[in-house]
């Protein structure tokens, strides 16, 4: 571990907060994250399901993870099956780097759509902007908490930004084809997400990353979602950024459900029955495979 | 006034609201406002001023406009001075309109481009994007004020787009070619609309904008300026709205003067020494030509 970001050099200024601030997840709501998955109804969301599967296959080819087949060897063979598919901490840093390095691009990209075009065709947005730059913003948290901990090579950084380069414009016109498409495939990406950090932790638990356990969390993670003292190691973070990605499932796929011209956003909302669970900020009611339009609306 | 765009249909939701605060501004402080001009310094200063003039100059060329003339003028033949270079309450709204519905276009590219350089280069942000995208959403909020009192026809819809296509693309490359000219860029675009506003607010006082004495500021407004009883006219969303300008105004002067790279955003920071005035959200300790950088870093 290294600093690799230090503090900057500024004598009258005391710290920099981050001005959107994090909702609280207690521990049990975090330990209720599970996995999930929305099956395709339309076409549309049959599109978004493909285009996730070739991309986490690419991935999964690219990093040499192949967990079918780790789990089909294991069963034969369980030490020759960890030595060639076993996630060490390593593997699984690099993988939640790269991930994390593009996980920001979404939200950006549909945030600064909204916008333009509300100014442009001269419409409300009624409440969406601001839930998906703050999404990205997140995503973006996660991946500075991930670099405290460890710092990518050369190889690293310039994959980095070619898949920015890459996913920012297929992105782009993705949503400007269908932000509709564009939300579904961002629920199917997050569903992966939380599998993906829910393995970590049970891979954590079952004793395979013994460098992980104990280990304090960095101070961005500590500020940033406010961690109870006591509560504050790496177990704590792949929790919190679990039940995130697990919000980010819920929050597209509602969104992808709605008419995305007329539609309120339900999750900065107010409702007429507070009583009833509705959709929010926190992960109380948290549906993992989003909300049905006329649950919310 | 038309009701331009209606409240959404949606049988659950009883209102969704900005997820962003905006500051409470005293009339004090907004009365205390001023025109003010930053010297240029640099040459990149001088670019960027520049061309804030020629922009201007464009408009004004566009719109009719021509202040020094008409102010000329008026010493000769006040009557045909008015009658020719008088703008009405219709000239303004237009005005207005078309600048907001382009104003809203730096801030969001510029968090974007902090945003995605974060991630791209695995570098902190240091706080900056919060602000920038919150000046967006606050510039678009204005756009959307006017609308809910004009509704602009389909020639002012074509040049608003083609405004929004022209003004992304440049503003974006000159982002990236120079982040410090393009917020001196904004600072003296928000000199301008500082006086714009100073000026309707005067010909308002004057008797020359007779329609908008005692007019009733549209709901959107006085939600989201939380204006309080009895401060709920036209006269009042201007004072706020020139107040937001003159804050941006300092906000790009001083993120002008700072290191792109190192250093953090003084306007979301906590200072060693909180007694002394400082940059922060509101406008109590307002500095129209911006912060220096050696004393807020
Ligand atoms: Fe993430
Ligand atoms: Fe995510
Ligand atoms: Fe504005
Ligand atoms: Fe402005």
């Amino acid at each position: 571990m290294k600093d690799f970001f230090p503090k900057p050099d500024s004598p009258h200024i005391r710290r920099t907060s981050a001005a959107w601030q994090h909702p609280v997840y207690t521990e049990s709501q975090m330990n209720a994250i599970t996995i999930a998955h929305r099956s395709a109804r339309t076409t549309s969301d049959r599109v978004a399901l493909t285009l996730v599967r070739i991309l986490r296959f690419g991935l999964d080819l690219a990093t040499g993870y192949k967990h079918d087949k780790a789990v089909a060897l294991s069963k034969k063979d369980p030490k020759f099956a960890n030595q060639k598919y076993g996630m060490s901490e390593r593997k699984y840093m690099i993988r939640n780097i790269f991930l994390e390095s593009v996980a920001g691009v979404p939200g950006m990209v549909a945030g600064m759509c909204r916008h333009l075009r509300s100014m442009r065709l001269m419409r409300r947005d009624n409440g969406w902007m601001e839930t998906l730059l703050e999404e990205s913003y997140n995503e973006r948290m996660h991946l500075l908490i991930f670099l405290k901990m460890a710092e990518p090579g050369l190889f690293m950084r310039v994959m980095v930004m070619a898949a920015q380069g890459v996913f920012f414009n297929a992105f782009f016109l993705g949503y400007l084809m269908s932000p509709k498409t564009a939300h579904r495939f961002v629920g199917y990406l997050e569903e992966e997400a939380t599998l993906t950090y829910t393995r970590e932790i049970a891979d954590m638990d079952a004793g395979k990353l013994p460098k992980w356990v104990g280990m304090r969390a960095p101070d961005i993670a500590i500020d940033y979602y406010k961690m109870e003292e006591g509560k504050q190691t790496m177990r704590d973070v792949l929790l919190h950024i679990r039940a995130d990605e697990a919000k980010h499932r819920e929050v597209n796929h509602t969104l992808a459900n709605l008419d995305q011209n007329e539609d309120p956003n339900p999750f900065v909302s107010t409702f007429t029955n507070p009583e009833k669970p509705h959709p929010g900020k926190g992960i109380e009611h948290l549906k993992p495979t989003g909300w049905e339009r006329e649950d919310c609306i």
